[in-house]
């Protein structure tokens, strides 16, 4: 059994990962809330820098060496086994790589986000274009220094959702393709439903106040968490009690920032309701993107766009809004919450399209790595897509390929967890309501206890396991994409009155 | 001269150690503005560790020797030279610290800031009295290993103020007692001015709305600029392109605001229109405390309490608050932001009665250090003497000892340096009219013409040179505080038809 010296090397090197890990993120929030643009290039450099500093801790060859004994140690608590297994393949990933090459990469993706955000707000691809190629080349390289036998995107796939790969996102999105592109067809020559009252004026102040009110029935509380305000809304977290998320209010859809709310408070939870014995460790974080985003989506879809959450809340948002909503019941304010149309923008798309956009993104990442599309005229590309998935003419590159963060710090192989994370929550949320009475939580305002079933079947256990075993664990079967299709069928027959 | 090879060192040190001086900060901000209070203890022991890696960067032996041998070159670039001194001579105040009593400070003075903040939030002082004990007794132990001849307070007052002792400042607030105190006696005997309005009910979203076209005014621009709130307002930077203030909005009170923003954009612009080339390096700081506050009191007092200040603002606050403004003139506005009467808290104090706050507090300091005063009982030593000097009764501890955040990470030291700012703008001032016509500027809604000269003759030198030396570069003179006394001494004469 491995010594208790090393053991405590290794402690050693915990907390001091943490201590970078912290700065980052704490760094990174600010960024992209309200850190001063000017000072961008100067921040930039240093955060480089300090991750770097982070580099050479995750690489350290003696540290590499006690989390290898480690990992492969039985007599050790099963807990440390994990996380040295977990710790072990991160710095596989990163010490390949030279630590120069590393930290330019670093400054590069922070001068990439500046490019996009400049590119989004003057609606001129072009600005982003060049960057986007930079951060494509480093990216391959990074992943090229690993000499795996697999293939560049699905490496990539695989490091935000373990054991997925093309293949395996074919058939999905295959299956998805196949029920939901006649469903929706149904849906958008069916009878459509009035959700008009939901784009008239509504003050950001007052929607600010209600937003406060939405947090506190969501159990997002001060003591531990924070939201502010930014262009793409995120989750990010130092600590189990230091979660933060971001929202963005828009004056013409009242439903937008609220929704977008519940969800970002999704991955806050997730985070926040890990086992203290994890805080600090690798196994505090979400197992995987998928896990995170089906958590998130849950909260959103599953429990944000039922009629019993609205029945508690939209006599709230009434008080807010009487001039806009006075009229309009909360049964009519859930069915306009679920209309389902084509539409532009991914993080404003319903329920049932969604999972189309992510196709796209799914297509030309693939396409990226592949060889068989570029980024110039990227565009193009991604409004001919949008026009043969969505139906839909784009625009503009603001509502077109320059929507979504993602690209710009080179996060690829990440949109496609996006609708796996939706169809694991369709599955995780038929268990629960099979155990709680989940709509009588919501209309008398004890959202609690679904975080109590969340956190019992799901959230405390970090990523003490993986994704497979999750969805045992939860729900005592295996993951079954047909449970997420036959919901969508179902709830969008009855709401839209399909034959 | 000293070789290539070290002047690329001291280079790199620099780099370095303004990465993690950009880490601490913003993390410093984050704390004091978002943070969740739940995550405290978490980031505060991560937040000590680096602290203390930046310890080792300052102390680093090698660059200790550097800076020594460049301090003592004559022929290097006397910029460079000036840097080394300062470099050198913070070094030699932190190295004779154990590294691991100053990582454990850091820890013991974040987490009295968080009692500190109970304790206000609470009304108790008794909460925050033992943290303010410790901190006391740790910062005694700091300034004991220095192992200077000079007497412990005195080495405080001069980390904040070069050259300043007890006996220069007993000289200095013996000055002021003795013009000052009859002066607020015929003050307060006098006819008193109608200043109730400013203590209508002031809805907050109203005033951030104003906020903003006052920050526009003063050209604080987002590009470098942010401002948050606060409990107690600051201000903080991490390069000359990323200054952030704070504030605090109070619902009975529209000018507490206002002239805290301009005090505090007073001291960002300071750090801003330094020098480019002296971006990252310790010569782009304010000199000392009393030059920095000389120049936010200058925005705050000189110019933001000015006629001609408001002659352009009152009529956009008044469209702001017609029902509580609409029928007050800018001239009753102005005479209602000068009222001069006993009152209990600093930050809110008139400019007449600022400087005895000031004095309550150098004479408590200087009884903590020699051993006259105890941190027990200090709410009612701090009482008996705003009874004394101030001629107030004290309610509470949140309005008396807890109402100043400075003490609870032990600076001590600081506090006089704001009486004596106040002192040196006044004389800046004084130049500042003899040369350009500021009346003009500020009602025409060109205050950049002032920040222009202010950055001509003071801003750009950043701590290049003395505060003598620069009182002598931009007025000619050296400091002389009966140019402040004189100035109040009109100002209130004046305003109060005094005979």
């Amino acid at each position: 059994m491995i010594s208790e010296e090393k053991i405590q090397k290794y402690n050693d090197w915990l907390f001091r990962k943490s201590a970078y890990d912290m700065a980052l993120s704490i760094i990174m929030t600010d960024k992209m809330t309200v850190a001063p643009i000017g000072g961008s290039a100067y921040r930039d450099a240093r955060t480089a820098y300090l991750s770097g500093e982070l580099f050479s801790i995750v690489t350290d060859p003696e540290i590499l060496e006690i989390l290898r004994e480690m990992k492969d140690d039985n007599d050790i608590d099963p807990d440390l086994k994990r996380a040295a297994y977990l710790y072990y393949k991160d710095a596989m990933a990163t010490v390949c790589i030279p630590k120069e090459e590393f930290v330019s990469a670093q400054e590069i993706f922070s001068k990439s986000y500046d490019a996009w955000l400049e590119a989004k707000t003057k609606n001129d691809y072009s600005i982003f274009e060049p960057w986007l190629k930079k951060v494509i080349e480093i990216r391959k390289q990074q992943y090229e220094y690993r000499k795996s036998d697999m293939d560049l995107y699905d490496q990539m796939l695989d490091d935000y959702e373990p054991g997925m790969n093309r293949e395996k996102y074919d058939v999905f999105f295959n299956a998805l393709k196949e029920r939901l592109v006649p469903l929706i067809e149904k849906v958008c020559a069916a009878e459509q439903i009035d959700d008009s009252f939901l784009y008239q004026e509504y003050d950001i102040e007052e929607q600010k106040r209600f937003s406060n009110e939405l947090l506190k029935y969501l159990h997002f509380d001060a003591d531990w968490g924070y939201q502010n305000e930014t262009e793409h809304p995120f989750t990010n977290w130092v600590c189990e009690n230091d979660c933060r998320t971001t929202t963005k209010y828009l004056l013409n859809n009242v439903a937008s920032a609220i929704l977008s709310t519940v969800h970002e408070v999704g991955h806050a939870t997730y985070e926040h309701d890990c086992d203290d014995k994890y805080d600090g460790m690798i196994l505090s974080e979400g197992i995987s993107s998928g896990m995170h985003e089906s958590q998130s989506r849950l909260f959103e879809n599953y429990l944000g766009r039922s009629y019993a959450f609205w029945e508690y809340l939209f006599p709230i948002l009434q008080k807010h809004f009487p001039a806009q909503l006075g009229n309009v019941t909360a049964k009519q304010f859930t069915d306009a919450v679920n209309v389902s149309r084509r539409s532009l923008v991914r993080t404003e798309a319903d329920e049932l399209t969604y999972p189309l956009h992510i196709l796209v993104r799914y297509e030309i990442e693939k396409g990226l790595f592949d060889g068989s599309i570029s980024t110039e005229g990227l565009d193009e590309t991604w409004n001919a897509l949008y026009e043969k998935y969505l139906g839909i003419k784009v625009p503009g590159a603001r509502e077109g390929i320059l929507q979504d963060v993602h690209w710009s710090d080179g996060s690829f192989g990440y949109f496609p967890t996006y609708a796996l994370g939706s169809a694991f929550s369709a599955q995780f949320t038929a268990k629960m309501r099979e155990e709680i009475d989940v709509d009588e939580a919501l209309r008398s305002g004890h959202f609690e206890i679904c975080i109590e079933w969340l956190k019992e079947h799901i959230h405390k256990y970090g990523c003490r396991y993986d994704a497979d075993d999750i969805m045992k664990i939860a729900t005592g079967r295996e993951f079954d994409v047909n449970v997420y299709l036959d919901y969508l069928e179902e709830k969008y027959t009855k709401l839209y009155h399909l034959k």
